[in-house]
């Protein structure tokens, strides 16, 4: 059940796709207070309550122990100190002696304090006093998930080849970069999909443009790489560069699309073109302009982008950058610099950029209202995204075009995925990764996954395979790095012949993950669960952080130390382990409910599937296209019998909901007797049973 | 064997206490290339070669993979992506195939690229042309170990009350603020033994004084708080402080004791107290004046002392400041300021401190020899608590005074101990905290311990608890944190039944951790040691890196996650777990060779005691010097007979070696009959055998 609480005039963030009728009468569980300017609610926590939820955030799983802040920040640091990512996703599942969801809807700041100041207290800040409240009670924990995401509507579903691994850099200038990419891909036989392109390929950073230097032909470019099974992804910023005779600035200044400042006048920041405005994604009309800008790209055979700096990032604006100037000069006009002036002098110049002062310093236009930015702060990326979505439902009616974006709040899953932005080259980013994905799949958030290898830093070849081992499983499955680190694409280290391998299992898992993906998104389902999620009645499965599983059949449980030799597993129940080194080269063992510590070797990964399931496999390929999903092997753990629900499309339309697409299959051990039964005839099915 | 080989003319650091004739021959296992100012020395690893040792650095305890750099330095951001922190440990032991210890003694930066680049190489750069390398070869790793300390010297024995219980916090004012702390403790009845004082209680931010306005009658308040069972521990800054009649600023002038810039005058560098000239700390003279300014403090009843900034950390140099505005003028002046002048004016401010530019500008005097200060970098902070060291032996020949240091090189641990410097409030600082233990004592590090608690950031009540549990165990059991973050004194949190226990039990345990303490010094033995020290023939052990050995009986597992209830635990062989909610409140249970999930809630914490071993408890006290010594409870796992060698001394002198120290306690089970023997009568001895 689904309670809805309303306080004062809440800014429709379209969130919620359900009409919930609010009620008057006090919430549950929360003794609210109300301040001059926000709301506190506060519930006591028994001791073994844990917090679930939060998107896209550090730390846990379970989020008790620590304060969180709803406010999209562009904020590269990931440590253990920050309190905001990118998103802004304020679904919290309390689960104990009461079990219930809350989610906030309300566009400006949200501050979670799970614990952090008093253990037993959690204390949920408004800063508005005009929000929505949802109170979402069910049987049980995962049915409280099922009840919200069918709240918040069916979930983004990318083309298929969006499930073949990636390659991203900030640094492919030009055709010639590109194109040592893929040489370096299909020279070495390592699968490879899509090459995207960072800010460098366009013409002065301006959002759909191709610098004609960089790429002469840049649709022969587009065809010539799709021949080969190669999509390039290019890369959309919030920011519209201001330039005499740039037509996106040119119409968006005519129109009156862009935020505007305190006076009236189209709003400056400054951002990688240098001074930008803000397209107003906000107001409808700017939204359905800048959308059908995507068409530019769309019309030279893209089909696929990345909306990025969308929370937005501002370095400076001019106003900020002059009273910061002007603060130096006052310090620097002192006689003796001391050591407090000094570190103002540090403070002030690393401050500048994303300040909250900037983001009091322009509005948007709703309908007749005008809104400061930072109300409404949290929806800016996911209007942009939505924008772009919403105009490909226009342009390309029954074609799905792979989105995602950097910053988000909740309702943007419809059109798009996210990233989990400019991560590390840290092992402990690596487990960040794995510990975030459930709680973006309870938020709506499917298709997503993180910067494998990590964007800022130097990787190490150990990290990056290991690494791999994980993104094999998600579904966005990215390689990215940034300007001026080390080069880590899959091709640059001493033994190639792992990435071929570990990247080659990914291929032939295709067909079980994209079935999974699809049930999770037209379900309301989790692509990947906890263990407490999967075996609600197991004590210790809260305990698991580190283990996740990935859709009905399989558990994973990925190395994230460096020079390990393997690691803890804790099964739930009785599985099959897989141990591959590549996807023909396997090893299984049935091994016992319980504790174990399994060896995994750097070049090996493993995976567990549950008893009575299987995991269907293809034989791999070096692209989606390529790949023959007809000739399916089914690899799994029967008892007796096992069913699996089998889901294929063509990968680009959307009949989704078609029921050609799905197929039964099922495995029947009788008296050591190995059979399969396919509900589809034209499926080779070979068996790999134990 | 040791095997010394000289290049070029090394500048002598007195790292190490032994004269080895260097020898002509090229040294084994490397590939030594000589470049036109450096050295590389290449080794070729096997797969499975492990690499140990270097003292204070991130990551694991074994190296390999990662590049790590010798360069003191002043960074407080101790995350996986840095190469350098405070320390210059250059002893480094290649386990595998070929075992063998290497020391590079050389005081500027070196860099160990330990199989970073290529994975099957460690390349070491040594950046001069002159250098001692020592290639150890013994018998065993441990062995190799054990001679390179030998090599080195015995390492720095401090006070005993110094194995108390320790509080610290950058904001401690004035005897008010001192006050609230000990009441804060002694009120909750929680055991403590010393407060520390940061910078704030100088005037002005000048060595060796005391601000009067702060502590009224000083010497009173440090007599008062000593007949508490507490020590007051100041902190002593490596920069002096130009001020007019500051006595040791005009001494130091008159006697040409500081640093001096290219032209010869005294080298100004901007720290906490603004302007400041740095002692010469590579000169005899200078070192010897320096350290006879402690007897300011001493004479006050100080006892202790803690030296900072001794990188020496450089806030700005008026040079380096100068340039920064000058070039942050130049991109000001351009008409528009684009992006990349924004981040370049970033970066010019943020590369003010600490900068390479800054350590070429000054010069030390060394006999007649001036030396420009990067040449001989890291052996700064060494030389500066040497010539604390040095003058306490002159000052109080017999009385040990507590000493430790943030920078520091090889040969430092004979006069003091470190402390890991400004760490932060994160859950892997407590980790990384336990990794670096035994690869510090490695060097010869043996009095050490991290802030616990976390310097940096805001701490939650579960991290100090967790940490406090590991921090039992560390010789330095200090809580230190920084300005402005959140208090974390053990009064501050709900629970504080639990710190009162957590703390007990370190009292209870000195008996134990004092004893082990003296051997690991006295016998040139890690205190701390990993599995693969403890048990060489057990091939799994070299995989673990999350739980230690301390001493010769106890083997820990602490438990480092937040939300954890407990961990998996690696047993070498079967052992007797231990598990404490207090000092009296405790469980016992025999556990089996193998893998095991132990749970561990909160408030517990637990070690494990080696079959016939025994561990020596008292029965706890509010201070080290309130401990009944001659009560004690030997507590352990005996199948048949355990010696313990029991060490015990007045705690303050000199006398480590007299036989009187050492007593003999054995139990021994027989016919299930248990008894004990003491070669001392003077003991009381109850006994908790199982």
């Amino acid at each position: 059940m689904i309670k809805r609480y309303t306080y004062g005039s809440p800014f429709q963030t379209e969130a919620v796709i359900e009409q919930i009728q609010a009620i008057k009468e006090k919430p549950s569980y929360f003794k609210v207070n109300k301040e001059e300017d926000s709301y506190t609610l506060v519930y006591k926590m028994d001791k073994n309550d844990g917090l679930f939820g939060l998107g896209e955030n550090i730390r846990g799983i379970n989020k008790r122990g620590y304060i969180y802040k709803s406010n999209c920040s562009d904020d590269p640091s990931h440590d253990e100190g920050k309190s905001s990512l990118y998103g802004a996703h304020n679904f919290l599942i309390v689960k104990g002696s009461h079990t219930f969801g809350i989610f906030i809807d309300m566009p400006s700041s949200v501050t979670f304090d799970c614990g952090y100041t008093q253990k037993d207290q959690l204390v949920i800040t408004v800063s508005s006093i005009d929000f929505d409240l949802y109170i979402i009670e069910e049987e049980s924990f995962n049915e409280t998930i099922k009840r919200f995401r069918k709240l918040i509507g069916r979930s983004y579903i990318p083309p298929k080849w969006a499930f073949g691994y990636q390659q991203s850099r900030w640094g492919y200038r030009n055709e010639e970069d590109v194109q040592k990419v893929v040489d370096g891909y299909r020279n070495n036989h390592i699968p490879l999909d899509a090459v995207y392109m960072d800010i460098d390929f366009m013409e002065r950073f301006k959002n759909f443009t191709v610098d004609s230097a960089a790429f002469k032909d840049f649709k022969q470019v587009v065809s010539d790489l799709k021949d080969k099974g190669i999509r390039l992804v290019p890369i959309v910023d919030a920011g519209v560069k201001i330039e005499e005779g740039y037509d996106v600035y040119e119409e968006g200044v005519a129109h009156n699309y862009f935020c505007k400042d305190e006076q009236g006048e189209d709003f400056v920041a400054a951002v990688w073109p240098g001074k930008v405005h803000f397209p107003d994604f906000l107001n409808k009309e700017a939204r359905e302009w800048f959308g059908k800008k995507y068409k530019v790209l769309l019309d030279q055979g893209i089909e696929g982008f990345w909306n990025d700096m969308n929370e937005p990032a501002i370095f400076y604006t001019p106003e900020g950058l002059q009273e910061a100037f002007q603060k130096l000069d006052h310090i620097r006009q002192c006689d003796n610099i001391g050591i407090y002036e000094f570190f103002g002098i540090k403070d002030i110049m690393n401050g500048i950029s994303n300040s909250a002062s900037d983001y009091e310093r322009f509005y948007h236009q709703v309908g007749d209202q005008r809104i400061r930015h930072d109300k409404v702060h949290n929806l800016f990326g996911y209007n942009m995204t939505r924008a772009a979505g919403e105009a490909f439902d226009v342009l390309e009616p029954n074609k799905r075009i792979l989105l995602f974006s950097r910053a988000s709040y909740i309702g943007m899953h419809r059109y798009g995925g996210i990233w989990t932005g400019d991560n590390t080259s840290w092992w402990s980013h690596l487990l960040m990764n794995i510990k975030m994905m459930p709680s973006l799949n309870m938020c709506g958030i499917l298709y997503t996954g993180a910067d494998i290898g990590g964007f800022g830093g130097n990787s190490t070849e150990d990290l990056v395979l290991r690494w791999l081992q994980f993104g094999c499983f998600t579904p966005l499955m990215r390689n990215h790095s940034a300007l001026g680190t080390r080069e880590q694409e899959a091709y640059q280290f001493q033994d190639i012949g792992s990435f071929r391998n570990i990247i080659g299992i990914r291929y032939g898992m295709i067909p079980y993950l994209y079935s999974e993906y699809m049930k999770a998104a037209l379900r309301d389902e989790m692509y990947f669960k906890t263990l407490m999620m999967a075996y609600p009645e197991d004590a210790f499965a809260e305990n698991v952080e580190d283990q996740l599983m990935v859709g009905e059949s399989i558990m994973i449980a990925p190395v994230y130390e460096q020079n390990a030799r393997g690691r803890y597993v804790y099964l739930p129940e009785d599985m099959l382990m897989v141990k591959l080194r590549s996807l023909t080269d396997r090893e299984y063992k049935i091994m016992d409910k319980g504790h174990h510590y399994v060896d995994i070797a750097l070049e090996e990964m493993v995976f567990f599937i549950k008893p009575n399931h299987v995991v269907p496999l293809s034989k791999g390929a070096e692209y989606v296209d390529g790949l023959d999903e007809m000739d399916l092997e089914l690899c799994g753990y029967v008892k007796d019998k096992a069913t699996y629900e089998l889901y294929q499309d063509d990968g680009f339309s959307k009949y989704y909901d078609s029921p050609n697409n799905w197929s039964t299959l099922q495995v029947i051990k009788e008296d050591n007797q190995i059979q399969s039964i396919s509900s589809k005839d034209a499926l080779k099915i070979s068996l790999n049973i134990y």
